[in-house]
């Protein structure tokens, strides 16, 4: 535990720092109290951070989308990933160490980071609101964790008995930096919750073991699996501690390559290794490059260096630009678990792990924090819709490890894997969730994701504030938001207009709003805001007919279908009369998009908006043709009409296993 | 070595046997030298083999398209091949067994098979005609290795010293069979080269030692890399011992699963391991997957079980229509060296080995053996022309070890690989072509490959029978073929008419034939022969535009150019005023296919027929538009006119690397 005075020192130190950097953050914490105002990330002195968060337990969710799932996730998915954990032995793992259990370790190199997520996930439910069962289960399994912990601070359950000799030798695969990562996200997480220290604090005791022993002139550290770096810097935002950003510094440096001879594959795959700011493409793995760049950005946005927001952007035009499915996922290779070439978005074999779309949405969040602009936002509200969403089954038990785009039927969705990093993933970025609708900037308020909900917090002058934000989104178009401040006060209130609308209309007690709203933009409203004003949002939200890049080589000829941030796709048991989806093709008409037909159907697969479209379907199955043949005309093949229905992607594979496919060839008129 | 009373004793059994079921083999071997007599494969005596080879030194190759390349072979390949084995200790392993060299043994587990591979290269290479140096080297080398065999017959060296213990003991990955089968080939192919047994000899007493000691009542056997099969069949065929034959039926049965400790996962990865005739599809590692169907279907040659032959056809339906590339190559997936899904056939990644591609000219060659039917022929065309010829640079130098169909530049040819499986496949494979020309069977002779070249060799009933074939082939569409009997005699002359034409025209002495010819069947002219009749086959060569099945993911919207047997592709350096060929489109108009221009470029790779053909490049590249964007009309991008050159895909990548396109995007007018 760090003492009281150095603890103290340095956040007045960090104070002074932050005030010299950060024009606009002036604190309005309890100051007896500074982890009720923390955020996902506590950004607020961050002095290259334009947005920032407010804390999750500021926004109550109200009935809806998020609200259904979440509740899922909080009364199936997270008591029963802890049974499971039990009974893998993650725990016993602890226990074991101390003379609990008399087993041998079970599970991979990694498990500790598992319990570690998932201890993370119950600290945001708890940030939401205390539930005094969970919260007695987090304080006995703390416990347990910690007495395993050596005095020296080390803790890891993996590199004990006859693998003792190994700690640190084997960096590049061991992930014990890994899961200090997590283990500090989860005490960061629960003293956020509670105030709660004592994880924290056990987690600071092993972090000031590696500051102490390891550094340019220690032994050589390395993160085979970034996160480390994040956990760090959020770390030195919770304690004031600058050893801890500077620790993270040195670990995205690089300067260990020499001493810990890494190869250029090696390089590669783990995204780590060699200076960040060297980095021109993603490559390797997914998981591990999406997290490095959360670290470098969680690093850029406490010391503004130039070369890593340059990185960083050429980094994010490189995922979104050539790299990312339409459903926010990434990581095309299941070889590797890695980035593909450029335009390497194969669908059936997509790998799109969980954990790689959540690492998306955690970038693109301090990305966000960082510019405040809304094309990150547009992709983390991509990935959350889709790629996130589809990683946990409706009834909370069942996960994707891989999400794929299109399937032949192959059963994705399962209770457990061995390498279980997927599901508490899910777990605690479910459980976050309010904590990414709002943030508060030195001129007003974001609104970034909309769902019913209220934000009550303040201004980042003091000014109490109130939003009140009724929608039936993403199934309905309309937004209404209530403003309330405190007293009158002029502030801006910054609407998100998602990229993916082609029209957005607004206005404010019924009043238009000077300006025009440009998708993919934040609208501002500056105003005098008085207690009631309401904000009228309207999204066009008319079916989409979206194509790819040609040179992404699976979608030529071929079509994906949108509406509002949802990716769809065809699934085979919603089809009547047609043998097989893949021998169906979307018949366009003049008029794309506006040819389906849309209908929520409350009863199908917990309430989703279908669309129907007209289709064709070969009058010969395609299985029956030949593999190659010469091309004649006419082009078309021979079909019948068909009346193909569409339902959101996050919600396939939630029946049999079946067939299903996100990019539909084309046939237009 | 099997004593001589015994040899003979089995060669009188062996002639019994084949009285009874073979009707049409009468043989007309020298019975001094039943070696000269023996083809690649020597079904002659084999009950189930409609067709009959003949053997390599029957064959002479005129100047042209295979004799470039086989002249490359031996000049280059073999000689350069033999010089990095030895520099990668792959013949020091043999000699520090025996003290003559004090090294570290190097390379992989199966580096013995790599010579045994260079070895039958040489072999065959001496079947078509003596070359005193190379049968001394490999004299040499052959007492080299078996200075290494130990008393027992056994012979690898990797599994000696500290390892020995280990022997047969991780018959998953040990390719100790697989390297037996490689020996028993190369040793086979010397002896049917001059008649020399020593390294069949060494060969036979390693799998005497294998059959003494292994089987159903001994220890369990498998092959965890298929191989042996077809050379243990092989050996059954030259030396009539009906134990190689029936232990080639054990290693098929796979009734090992239990003993061994099988995994499902091993079983699919392997394609070994269960009793091929449960077999359903190709699965797991391609080359393993097309060796025992090789194997198979060698057996089923011998044996006429039907359940083989009925695994087979399905087999070769699930490859010809769901999973080879158009180029003969199969394997899709990088990770594991697999089979994908059907349909999984990605062109960049596809991984298509080289040895794959062999292995499936060498199974077709088997399937055709058994059937007569030109489906085969054309697939063992297709890989060859293609996917195999692709493998070896034109200076023959340089060895692919993938053969994609698209490539965005990387270097793909090498002239050496730690696992260096592929070039000296290649180089057995090119030495032993002038065997797959031609085939006899009780009606008469078969032709399957079109080349300068002369067949002096002898009908069935014993007529000796010279054939003289001329042609341009693959360039020109014409192939005259002189038939000269010794005598006046009634046969037929079965011509391969390639699935790939359109229309083929034949006449004999300038008379037509009565019968159509049928593109993708062989057209049997049956008349009395006299010697200097001569006909005529003209071939429609008009360069073809192809389509894949609608299912092949990536080759919707694409067309894949071929001419002749030739498959082609764009490549970089080719097109002049296009900054990326894959900002390209094809511009089809009314007569698809018809709208090429064929230029034969004497000096271009070789000297090559290129193909020019309208195309469209985007004004703006594709590299610059977005990722995703909604459909909108007209569906046509901005683009202007120019010209493209396609080049034979077997000749690409012998510049620098630069990118590489088989499927072009269409765009139909």
């Amino acid at each position: 535990m760090i003492s009281h005075s150095a603890n103290l020192k340095t956040q007045l130190a960090f104070l002074a720092v932050a005030m010299v950097f950060c024009q606009a953050a002036v604190r309005a914490e309890a100051p007896d109290a500074p982890w009720k105002s923390q955020g996902i990330i506590h950004v607020s002195s961050s002095p290259y951070a334009k947005l920032h968060s407010v804390p999750v337990r500021a926004v109550k969710m109200g009935e809806g989308f998020w609200a259904a799932r979440m509740r899922t996730n909080v009364e199936q998915s997270i008591p029963s990933m802890l049974q499971l954990l039990e009974e893998h032995g993650v725990l016993d793992n602890f226990r074991r160490l101390v003379g609990r259990k008399n087993v041998l370790r079970q599970g991979p190199v990694y498990t500790d980071s598992d319990i570690y997520k998932w201890m993370e996930a119950v600290a945001f439910v708890l940030q939401s609101g205390d539930e005094p069962k969970l919260r007695a289960t987090m304080d006995s399994l703390i416990d347990e964790v910690l007495a395993a912990q050596e005095p020296s601070g080390y803790l890891n359950t993996f590199y004990v008995d006859e693998k003792k000799s190994k700690r640190f030798a084997e960096m590049q695969g061991s992930h014990e930096l890994y899961c200090l990562g997590h283990m500090l996200q989860a005490g960061i997480a629960y003293y956020r919750a509670t105030g709660n220290r004592k994880l924290l604090d056990g987690g600071i005791k092993y972090a000031n073991y590696l500051a102490e022993n390891f550094g340019p002139k220690k032994r050589p550290a390395l993160t085979g699996h970034p996160e480390l770096e994040m956990a760090l810097v959020e770390l030195y935002r919770t304690t004031g501690e600058r050893r801890y950003l500077d620790f993270a510094g040195y670990l995205l440096s690089g300067v260990e390559r020499e001493r810990l001879k890494l190869t250029d594959d090696a390089l590669k795959y783990m995204f780590s290794g060699k200076p960040f700011t060297s980095r021109t493409e993603f490559e390797g793995h997914a998981v591990r490059a999406m997290y490095a760049s959360s670290g470098a950005t969680d690093y850029y946005l406490e010391t503004g260096d130039p070369a890593y927001r340059q990185t960083l952007e050429t980094l994010w035009r490189d995922m979104a630009n050539r790299k990312m499915y339409i459903t926010g996922g990434v990581g095309s290779r299941s070889e590797g678990e890695a980035f593909g070439e450029a335009y390497e978005l194969p669908n059936a074999q997509a790998y799109t792990e969980s954990c790689a779309a959540i690492a998306n949405l955690m970038w693109n969040w301090r990305m966000l924090a960082a510019s405040g602009e809304a094309r990150f936002t547009d992709v983390i509200e991509r990935a959350l819709y889709n790629s996130i969403n589809s990683g946990m089954s409706l009834d909370g038990k069942l996960y994707c490890y891989r999400n794929p785009l299109e399937s032949t039927g192959e059963k994705i969705r399962n209770p457990w894997y061995d390498t279980t990093c997927c599901p508490p993933n899910l777990e605690r970025t479910f459980a976050a969730l309010p904590g990414y609708l709002y943030s508060t900037s030195a001129e007003g308020v974001y609104l970034h994701l909309y769902h019913n909900s209220t934000l009550d917090w303040h201004l980042e002058d003091g000014t109490g504030l109130k939003l009140n934000q009724e929608t039936d989104y993403p199934w309905g178009d309309t937004i209404t938001v209530v403003v309330s401040p405190a007293t009158l006060t002029e502030f801006t209130v910054f609407l998100r207009i998602p990229g993916w609308t082609t029209h957005a209309s607004v206005t404010v007690n019924g009043d238009p709003v000077s300006g025009e709203p440009k998708p993919g933009e934040y609208f501002p409203i500056r105003r005098r805001w008085n207690a009631g004003d309401t904000i009228h949002l309207v999204l066009d939200m008319t079916p989409r007919l979206m194509v790819a890049n040609s040179r992404v080589r699976e979608n030529v000829g071929r079509v994906a279908v949108e509406r509002g941030p949802l990716v769809y796709c065809l699934e085979q048991p919603d089809q009547s009369g047609v043998g097989s989806i893949f021998d169906v093709s979307l018949a366009v008409g003049r008029e794309p998009g506006r040819e389906f037909t849309a209908e929520f159907k409350p009863d199908l697969l917990g309430g989703i908006m279908t669309l129907r479209h007209k289709g064709i379907v070969t009058t010969k199955p395609l299985a029956d043709e030949p593999l190659y043949q010469t091309f004649g005309r006419p082009l078309r093949r021979a079909g019948r009409e068909v009346d193909l229905t569409f339902i959101p992607y996050y919600a396939w594979a939630n029946r049999e296993p079946t067939a299903m496919e996100v990019w539909v060839p084309l046939q237009a008129e």
